[in-house]
């Protein structure tokens, strides 16, 4: 090490800061440390630091289907951060329960690293607990952890309710929601405070939610598709449907494009997320924060690793409504009532 | 170790290589037995292991924009294969050209990894040479990797002619191309690759490619967006387009609804990829299997890193072309000349 220090013109300390991520480094000058460190063919062997500092120099992300938008947003927000700071990030993506249970199980992450961050997944009691027991600091992203653990998110229920207020202003009386279920047909924690946002709003406005009105499909386009059919032959349909993602909201379009049913004319439609898709399909919906989440989250597990920063450790973001040309008066803008 | 083999009942070899990741042990074993280590509280080392076999237990993925379709769904399959087999998952996600750089420069995969995994990078000799240096397997998926390493794509050239057939049996006959730039406005491999696939099936129906009908524009659907703007005021604008990624289709299709352009009657747009949004946006594309490119990436690491298997190390998967509702005869399928 005392060869890099002398390359780089500093200390063996700062070295050993540098090159175990560890802060008061700039990035610039960790940079210089590496290349010097590379030229040197110097190699930290994270298992040789670890016997003296009890550390691996890595960070595992635990994050469920990694093809959505939301997720591949925040690790690579995540990802930015750590990387940025030293760390090799360790990657366990779960796609279905099973996996979820085996992680949950097996908890492969034990040893492997200095910390964890949970992307976008509402855990259990028993799964905070397993994560607990894991003795190492844990930052959520889009998710709901139990017990006070560290998480960056924003409130699903406000969010919900600025799509319903918003459908309300226009006029609409009778507003559906969509929700999704995972692979075993069940509501994730997301879809349950949505919901709860939807139904306080709509018992603000006065306005009755019919059980027939509020259907569940699973994640995604097709699931979408079929939920709105299913509200297109009720007796008496809604008016305008909120969609609690884009990624359902597109579906949702696909039939009433393929019902014949003008939107927003005869049917308004707000989604979730504000993803490249609502843009692309011109939907209205509530925007969230994506990358900040992802940041954040970062700043987060960094700070607790590090065990510096007593700055806030739950924090929400804001949404906010973006009004595009899905939704309108009930009979659309050019007949209103 | 002795207490797993006994709790499961099979040797202590066995326990050895299924906590190695070493083939030769089903699933359903392998689970077991790293349940019963689990409940032993019996956990491996990696650098324990690293110790006597010289591996880490590890395997690295190289991966530019984890956020657009392709490229999250090659790594969720190369992840599901190598989890499979025991592996823990190194992420290096690289956005920009200056993070490609950073890591072809400090290699910080090295002695961190038993393998590496290139997505959708083509790399340059230079490039191939530092992960030559490597002294590991190195497998790419929908890369073009010099000096023969192993890989698995398809042919980009094959794709794109097909487009172009698909357009000339229509009947086109002045037909552009939409191509993407880096964030340093260069074309990549795969943009090279399919301009050459569409010129030389231009000269083959011996049609003129139009310079000027060639544009480039930067990935994604605001670059596609411009791009048909470009194509839109020329003189004599083309007929149809060919955009080579879905992403960049989707942006020249809402620049055509936005100018009162009929499509397909008055512009027929192909697409390449068949992403989901291809689907919601009934684009005509050419389709790829994009699972299944990660699969084989990972099976041919596996095989690499454990050195059996003496296939194919350069695979090609075919592309088929997917119609949809964006292409038609010139002048739509209502007025056939």
């Amino acid at each position: 090490m005392a060869d890099v220090a002398h390359a780089v013109g500093v200390s063996s300390g700062t070295v050993s800061r540098a090159l175990r991520g560890l802060p008061g480094v700039s990035d610039a000058l960790r940079r210089r440390i590496l290349r010097a460190a590379e030229n040197l063919d110097y190699v930290v062997s994270p298992a040789a630091s670890g016997l003296v500092t009890g550390r691996t120099g890595s960070v595992a992300v635990l994050v469920p289907f990694i093809a959505r938008w939301f997720h591949a947003q925040v690790l690579a927000a995540v990802h930015e951060v750590l990387r940025g700071a030293g760390f090799e990030i360790v990657l366990y993506h779960v796609e279905g329960t099973a996996e979820r249970r085996e992680f949950f199980e097996t908890l492969p992450v034990r040893r492997r690293a200095d910390g964890l961050v949970v992307i976008a997944l509402s855990l259990t009691e028993r799964e905070a607990r397993r994560l607990d027991g894991l003795g190492m600091p844990v930052v959520g992203a889009g998710t709901c952890l139990p017990g006070g653990l560290p998480e960056v998110g924003i409130d699903d229920s406000e969010g919900a309710a600025k799509a319903v207020h918003h459908l309300a202003n226009l006029g609409h009386e009778r507003i559906g929601m969509i929700r999704t279920t995972d692979d075993e047909g069940v509501h994730q924690g997301v879809s349950r405070r949505r919901l709860a946002g939807f139904r306080s709003a709509m018992g603000e406005r006065g306005l009755e939610v019919a059980p027939a009105a509020v259907v569940s499909a699973p994640w995604g386009a097709d699931g979408g598709a079929r939920a709105m059919g299913e509200l297109l032959s009720l007796r008496e349909p809604p008016t305008a449907v909120f969609a609690e993602a884009d990624d359902v909201a597109v579906g949702a379009l696909r039939t009433l494009r393929r019902s014949g049913v003008d939107v927003p004319a005869d049917m308004s439609v707000v989604g979730f997320d504000d993803s490249p898709v609502a843009e692309l399909l011109d939907l209205t919906t509530v925007g969230q924060s994506v990358r900040e989440q992802g940041l954040v989250a970062g700043r987060l597990l960094l700070d607790a690793v590090q065990q510096v920063g007593t700055g806030d450790s739950r924090v929400r973001l804001g949404t906010r409504l973006v009004t595009r040309g899905t939704t309108s008066r009930p009979g659309g803008a050019s007949h209103p009532r």
